[in-house]
């Protein structure tokens, strides 16, 4: 079987939703450069855009996993079929702890319209790395109704998911310190509902009331939904079902006002830009006489201030 | 006077560390894109690569610039000149809390040999902007002794920092609910030194056996050394004066172990590429044919499945 055949048997079993080949295709472009998956991703393009993206994001042990576990539920009982992309930071020290969450959304493993994987967050450059992105595409072509992607950490990652989500739900919890300063330091702006979960513990009342009062500070316009959830209850006790209900009511309300379609032009116009300049300095560091400037020599000189970085910058632009 | 004059007339004010060409000079290399900036920062290239960078991260709220406030003192008691520069997330939210923070270090600006910035973080692909890097060329150019760069957050900034400074300290405080998974989210691995801050509050022993565990897990060599601060303190109480010590300690062990310039040299070789990157795609955004491929109708029929941007990408590099 030659590549081009390969590739199609991927995408086939994509398509039909096959998990052993959705597993496979995502290990593909987790794995591949672009050069090699370009092909697949060609492919899969058309049949991608149909799935709703939902970013869940907040502080680690904010209850994220357990807030996702519950919404799997939720979507289910209206019969929607629902994947769900959790970010773990690359590293040694995370890997206990993230399974754990893992392990406990294992219940839905069963069933067949439900489908989790665990990727690591990677990206030298921070934030969600471009194996996230494809990733989504995959499921969102082997037809998944929502995709979750669920990210860890204050930081890039939560600024980038506005880039892929169609809505962000921030997730709080009491008793973590930096919470309202997070809100401060401008995680606040990217969230579309909030939520405060373990409601039930000391403390959520304030928060919420902190968070109610930064959210009428902001100039978003209708005002962002906040909620109370107490994600380790019971289903019906949870709240999750009304969180669901809000993130509906958030992307059909996305979409009649036209904000749906203009995010996600903006995500294509991001990742193009994005694509481009991975390609670009991939394909200009493979050149010999570029390759010399970065070898060790080079590198030396720079740092004993024998050679000037900007004229080398010049050198290479003349070279290309 | 034309524009070499007006850059040889900056370059001698940051020489002579005249503060108000330094002020000037971080805001051009703030504000200006690096073909406008590029001959400034050529011409003061020689001048650098002499002041030793202090990194200082951690959570918001855990007390970094009450820290760093103390480290002024530490250094100036040994005659060090000390420049500061505190990276605050982009947001309008941020000003209030963070500057609230800078406030409590003026009492330092009447001294010359000290001198205080705060920037914003900007950076759209997150972590330390160019600005910053290029912030800090210009206070080692005008021979501070040493440079404290202060980032807020569990995030990029904090990864960033390590491809900048010689020595990175993370700074913990007790009552920060993420602060262990934070460090079991990666963040860990990036310290040189560790700060239980505000060791005077409840927990805070218990912060300081938990992070002692975590590096007794880690694979560095030798194991990162940890302190009690409490920078709130007077400055004879406040356990800076130790910290210091271990700063300066681990800075001539880097320099005997030769880690000091490989480190270095790593961030040379980073900034090169980072700078060749967004050079390159400058210029060829520029360019009319690549333009038409970013606008809106483009953009629009991608959206609408009725372009593919992998041909499109395949078009762009065609056409350079």
């Amino acid at each position: 079987m030659n590549q081009n055949q390969e590739i199609q048997k991927l995408v086939d079993g994509v398509l039909k939703r096959n998990i052993r080949f959705i597993a496979k295709a995502i290990s593909f472009v987790e794995n591949l450069r672009y050069e090699n998956k370009k092909d697949f991703l060609q492919t899969i393009f058309s049949y991608t855009g149909n799935a709703k993206i939902i970013g869940i994001t907040g502080s680690p042990g904010a209850g994220k996993s357990t807030i996702t576990d519950k919404l799997i539920k939720a979507f289910r009982n209206n019969n929607k079929s629902v994947a769900v992309l959790a970010i773990d930071p690359s590293s040694p020290f995370t890997k206990g702890a993230l399974l754990g969450d893992r392990i406990r959304m294992q219940n839905h493993t069963t069933d067949p319209s439900v489908y989790l994987r665990s990727m690591a967050s990677r990206g030298a450059l921070g934030g969600l790395s471009q194996a996230t992105k494809d990733a989504i595409k995959v499921l969102d072509a082997a037809g998944f109704d929502v995709i979750i992607v669920e990210t860890v950490g204050v930081g890039q990652s939560e600024i980038d998911i506005v880039k892929v989500a169609d809505c962000v739900v921030l997730v709080f919890a009491p008793g973590f310190g930096d919470e309202i300063q997070a809100m401060k330091a401008g995680v606040m702006e990217i969230a579309d509902i909030y939520v405060v979960n373990k409601a039930d513990r000391d403390f959520s009342q304030k928060l919420f009331r902190e968070i109610s009062n930064i959210i009428n500070l902001s100039l978003k316009q209708p005002k962002p939904p906040i909620l109370k959830t107490i994600a380790t209850e019971s289903f019906e006790q949870s709240n999750i079902e009304n969180l669901k209900d809000e993130i509906l009511r958030f992307l059909s309300n996305a979409k009649t006002s036209n904000n749906f379609d203009k995010k996600r032009k903006l995500s294509v116009e991001y990742e193009l830009v994005e694509t481009l300049t991975s390609v670009l300095i991939n394909k200009i560091m493979l050149k010999k006489n570029i390759k010399e400037f970065f070898d060790d020599k080079s590198i030396d000189k720079i740092y004993k201030k024998e050679l000037n970085p900007y004229e080398v910058i010049d050198k290479i632009m003349e070279a290309i």
